[in-house]
């Protein structure tokens, strides 16, 4: 057996995606010395500002992934809505981390529960729906409240309905009919955290603190570290983080969301879904780790061995999301490391940048 | 009297100067929201990798600084050998930091020691020299052994002869003579320290703890964090550094490299040289500080808030030289934060990254 390759400074990196997560990637490659290439439709991406390489084209456009792969070394995403073909095309061409497998878990919310309850991993009750009587079937099955959601392109809360009664069963498959769904049931959860893990390709597996998620219209607003959970609970949030990414074979970094849940003696842990990429929630490595999450996946595609993700301090991540970055030079406190993105133009609920806040 | 301008995400920075400093400080302007433009004659600047905005022209190229000012919303420099005429062209066009008379006290040893003078800066003792008469009576008065140096252009050790005895003041001068000289007595130092020292054009001044330099042929080899000085040096080197960039109305970081010298009851501190720019002697910032030297210059031309410069632990930056960059990824450990400079050709002497040791 062949050991997989290491690849060394001077490799070029291509990057699909480019929005801030492939902008922080390539910032990250450059300090390990790599050139960086951005694909990417939009051409006003944030992440073309930071390499002189990029593709403006489709995610189907063939000619255009062809000259890709060959201008690339590797290839790796920053969003899990890769379109398949595009990651099969690739993954034929040059070395594609994580993968497609990941990808295809982690787009279908239905794959992803079924690959997480094989694992063994503890997940919410749910059910598919396609119909309004699956849908009947499903709310009789599980209980409510519960919430209907797409099995697809679900993002910041777009793609979902909690239904709280049976008037509602009707309206919330109304709303989102036209595509696969999927039924589970409403977690009363106490606390949501987040815990972002890295493996390499020689199978060195390295996970950070959880940090504890608090969301502000369905968008991640702060994310604190260390979370307030006890360290059975933090160390059983770790160990699920190792299984997970050794069981799908996990090359590079991804997020996974948990839910805690009140218990006796200890609080259940409910994982809630996983994320092929860097994690909005593990933006506060940069502050107070000497390897960021952005530099660990850099490291785990390219096979170096991993970078100790312990931290220096206690840490709050707040994102800066549409109008908060006006104004931001005279906002900066001591304590304070800002993190913006260059994004043109502030729309509601477009994630401009985020302020790690550290206890010094 | 109007306040001075405070630069907005998306302003685009002019970088003069294509190194590792002008790729470390666009990659700290990216972490800000900010566009930047390089400027350099070298088509193979390690620079250009990390933005896509770059001029490649002489210095004296009108034509091109003109685009280039255009091109740009404000211009700083990674090298304090920037030509006079360069700086003026660009300063009459848009904002210069640090501006033109750090560069004029830095490029010129004279000019420099000068200037330490005036603002009450203890140094070395030197004598200007153009003739090998001068030489001898520089020779006279300040004794043996001493360095003749070039005053202009001198950098890791290039420029300069120690004058051990009579019989060595004929080969050293003329091994340098051709261009002015200066004769500096010899300092048996007991250590080199150095203090990074940024103000911004609002006032505020901040400065990092003192690093202890060694060097090898020439060239730093390490910098640790803390340097083996007392509580009271440490403070007089930072008060000396807040003194330097007051006197000059510095804007951005500088480094000021001191002679540590046995001393009753203290140790006494010489000024050997300044650098208008970012310094070699403070990388270890990228692991322990949470705003590091790059963004801190950032911080200080645009005229932001200066960030905390305190430390969350202790450091050691050592050099990555030459060869010393192949096979880094298996050299590794945890502990160890590497940055590397994206140089495609590893040459003896050339500096190609560097590794930043903590102690966790």
């Amino acid at each position: 057996m062949t050991e997989p390759e290491v690849f060394p400074p001077g490799t070029t990196i291509g990057i699909l995606g480019g929005g801030q997560l492939g902008r922080m990637l390539a910032l990250a490659a450059a300090r390990l010395g790599m050139k960086t290439h951005i694909y990417c439709p939009d051409p006003q991406s944030p992440a073309f500002e930071v390499t002189p390489h990029k593709t403006v084209a489709a995610y189907d456009d063939e000619k255009a992934l062809a000259r890709f792969a060959r201008a690339v070394d590797i290839v790796t995403y920053e969003f899990e809505n890769v379109p398949e073909p595009t990651a099969a095309f690739l993954a034929a061409r040059k070395p594609l981390a994580p993968g497609v497998r990941p990808l295809a878990v982690s787009q279908d919310r239905i794959a992803e529960k079924e690959f997480l309850g094989r694992s063994g991993t503890a997940i919410a009750p749910f059910r598919p729906v396609l119909t309004l009587e699956h849908l009947r079937a499903a709310v009789d099955a599980i209980g409510l409240p519960a919430v209907l959601k797409t099995t697809k392109f679900g993002y910041d809360g777009k793609g979902q309905r909690k239904i709280e009664r049976g008037a509602d069963i009707v309206s919330a498959f109304t709303a989102l009919s036209g595509s696969p769904l999927v039924l589970e049931a409403f977690i009363p959860f106490e606390r949501e955290i987040s815990v972002v893990v890295a493996r390499n390709a020689r199978g060195q597996i390295r996970d950070y603190d959880a940090a504890e998620n608090i969301h502000r219209n369905h968008i991640l607003h702060t994310s604190t570290v260390p979370a307030a959970i006890d360290d059975p609970t933090a160390r059983k949030a770790s160990r699920i983080a190792h299984q997970i990414a050794g069981a799908l074979d996990y090359v590079g970094v991804m997020g996974i969301e948990f839910f805690v849940l009140p218990g006796t003696p200890r609080p259940e842990l409910l994982v809630n879904e996983i994320a092929p990429r860097v994690h909005n929630s593990g933006h506060w490595t940069e502050a107070v780790c000497l390897t960021d999450q952005f530099e660990q996946h850099i490291r785990a595609i390219l096979n170096w061995p991993l970078g100790d993700p312990s931290r220096f301090a206690d840490v709050q991540m707040l994102n800066l999301v549409g109008d908060d970055l006006a104004g931001i030079s005279a906002k900066l406190r001591p304590g304070m490391q800002p993190h913006i993105y260059g994004k043109s133009e502030a729309r509601p609920g477009r994630k401009m940048g985020h302020i790690n806040r550290v206890e010094l």
